[in-house]
């Protein structure tokens, strides 16, 4: 399907037979991303062999486009003149962030090595935040001075387009360093190269502040549908840029969050976080959730006479309360969902809360009288079928209605859907699913026993 | 932050005070993507107002930006001229999906008047499924022959940079068109123009087919940090490009995709979708979440007798197997949510694990050790405190535990972790939660009652 996944048929022989030089020439061929997934499934010293078999140059950007796991790996064991190397040809946002990831006296002596002013570049961007714009942008950049011309702006570009990839704009500054203007460089192919490019250029600039969290750096990227976008510092001056390719995972993470948030995990925990920070992030959660179960149980306690003349009530409770919270979590995962891409909102609710609860409703009778049938030829009881085929009813039903309300009112009063409506949508159906269960045997017991 | 973004803060007085040829121009002043903004917020017929007063070309990027039921709203009374105008305008993967959310009639009405050429691009188009890059990309492209030389490829980009947005490569083609290299067209300016174009393109071109669905267009965006990619069919022939822009959102449904899969909803369901729909996809996993209840529910009735000899243990047995439950869920989000991220495999899953189960283990205690308290205190029963106490802790080690290793046998297995794991984690939970608080109970009988 593309040339380079094509070949990476027999890398596996290659390794296994080949020699040393053959194998260099080979996969110095391919691209940087398919060299750090061949290099990831490889052992521990296979993977250094590999990558130290590397240009400096192809080396820096398959150090990181691979794992975490394997980039650990590799530099735990790195050369040290060889990291200043590849650290050297980095973009300085890559390079910052491999800095920041080493061992503190690593890191100085790397910053030592560099040349002095990759050196200044990084250490200047390791004082921004990581999830803010001036953490995630680089310095490297095609900047011109509003008085020129297109025509020194093209030598410019020609100048450093060996040394920077990816220039897709100009940014044009004035003589306080602050962004005026934004030209793509295509467009320079199209203007008479003696216009002065204060004329040409694009007035309207979007641009982000350096302390700009990376999420709304995102969102600016997604509206606009930007391929690169310019940092400025208080005062408008640039400072950096950003490329979408730098977006995109940031984009992915924020779309994976709600799962996280809904199933009450709220900080970005890693799975190979230690486990102090788990409980730290976890334990808040699973204690409001019991103090919720216990409040479920109480109600359970105003039924203790009724599950003390039939005890196997006791067994049956769990699957009406269950199945409510099941048939709500779905309705909640299909709201929240329409609500972060803009598809639900007070608008149209009535129509998607309509939709919902008939669904519900139907579900309920659905899987109601499976259970019905289950618990009669279970027990020989028709009256437990009965009973428990209309408790499940009402509670799918109420589930699903309240799948669509909790998340609404929650964004109503500000917020987040997705961190906080499983908290009350479980209390709610394991409340009615308690309740109608048996208060329903209740009112039926004495065609129950 | 940004210039446009100031600029919203005054369009409603604008709006109520303003007049209409002010409005005009100062909206037309805005980007695209503010003006869908601006005109979401709107009603109905203060939408179509304000759309109207947009000139075609704007309008048919508005029209692209704003929220499905918007666009709906101002389509359903849209003049069809206009519509003409509008659709004339857009690039043709752009056209090809409003036409086809029109109406049969009214869809061939549009097509019938659009220009000869156009019509044809978007014809073709939409014979192609809509999740392939066929259903996604465009066909307005930079294409040339690989005997031309740059200064061909210059003239060719200048003509027709007017009419098509966002070019970023040229792609080089042979007499049968098919590609046989590309150039981003920056980098032409950096050539003498008098060089063969053949001699100095890039023959490592990497492209998908017409019918390769668009989750994998979108993976390989990704992996090779990509602003635009060649579309071709099974000979190898250019068919048309996709650009980043157009991926971002595939990427973020994808990535918001294992939410709706972890609660249940196994296809693409939409908020608005009608509740049969809902009903076939979420039916059957309501019906299989009903099976493993009623397996849960047997194991409580294993312990009947002790069910019977002390009621109240009915009470707070939901309460063990839930806890159990929700910290079995968080631990499965964060799995699946590394094992998406290539955070998690096979040769770190130890770690994970211990990670995860002294996690569990400390987070079982905690709560183990309140909920121990609120039953003494409440119940005034020390030992109903302990077996409570033991039996979350059990349960909460448990459901760690295997948060971890259900999703990765079913990556192992090749079944998508999101997709199964919380059906068998929660009988698990369930079945366990009952087993060990009741099991305990029934151990400890005589000193519970």
């Amino acid at each position: 399907m593309n040339e380079f996944n094509r070949n990476l048929i027999n890398i596996d022989d290659l390794i296994k037979g080949g020699e040393r030089e053959y194998i260099k020439e080979y996969i110095t061929g391919l691209h940087p991303a398919d060299i750090a997934d061949i290099i990831k499934t490889l052992d521990e010293d296979k993977k250094r062999e590999i990558f130290n078999l590397l240009h400096a140059e192809v080396a820096s950007r398959v150090i990181v486009e691979i794992d975490d796991r394997s980039r650990e790996q590799i530099l735990e064991d790195i050369n040290r003149e060889r990291l200043v190397d590849i650290v050297g040809v980095m973009d300085s946002d890559k390079a910052a962030d491999l800095i920041a990831d080493l061992p503190q006296d690593n890191a100085e002596k790397i910053l030592e090595n560099l040349p002095w002013k990759d050196s200044a570049e990084v250490q200047k961007l390791l004082k921004y935040s990581e999830d803010t714009a001036g953490g995630i942008m680089h310095t490297e950049l095609l900047s011109v001075r509003e008085e020129v011309l297109v025509e020194d702006a093209i030598i410019q570009f020609m100048a450093i387009s060996e040394e920077i990839g990816n220039i897709h704009d100009t940014f044009i500054i004035d003589k306080n360093r602050q962004l005026v203007g934004v030209m793509p460089v295509r467009k320079l192919l199209l203007i008479k190269p003696e216009t002065p490019i204060s004329r040409v250029m694009d007035r309207h600039i979007i641009s982000v502040n350096v302390h700009t969290d990376q999420e709304e750096v995102a969102r600016v990227f997604k509206k606009y549908d930007l391929v690169s976008l310019a940092v400025v510092d208080k005062e408008d001056r640039l400072m950096g840029r950003i490329l979408i390719d730098d977006i995109v995972d940031v984009l992915i993470e924020e779309a994976s969050e709600d799962m996280l948030h809904m199933a009450g995990i709220y900080q970005d925990e890693k799975i190979m976080d230690p486990p102090l920070r788990s409980v730290r992030i976890r334990l808040p959660w699973l204690v409001i959730n019991l103090a919720t179960a216990i409040l479920a149980a109480s109600v359970v306690g105003l039924f203790q006479d009724t599950l003390q003349a039939m005890v196997i009530l006791a067994m049956f409770m769990p699957i009406v309360a269950g199945m409510g919270g099941n048939a709500g979590t779905q309705a909640l995962a299909v709201t929240v969902r329409g609500i972060a891409l803009g598809e639900l909102d007070f608008g149209n609710a009535k129509k998607a809360l309509l939709n919902s609860t008939i669904a519900g409703l139907l579900n309920g009778i659905a899987t109601g009288a499976i259970m019905a049938l289950v618990a009669y030829y279970w027990k020989g009881n028709y009256m437990l079928g009965i009973v428990i085929g209309l408790a499940m009813i009402i509670n799918l039903f109420i589930a699903n209605f309240f799948g669509i309300i909790i998340p609404l009112v929650l964004k109503w009063l500000k917020i987040d859907p997705a961190v906080a409506s499983s908290i009350f949508l479980t209390t709610l159906t394991d409340c009615i699913g308690f309740i109608s269960f048996l208060g329903l045997a209740t009112f039926f017991i004495k065609y129950l026993i």
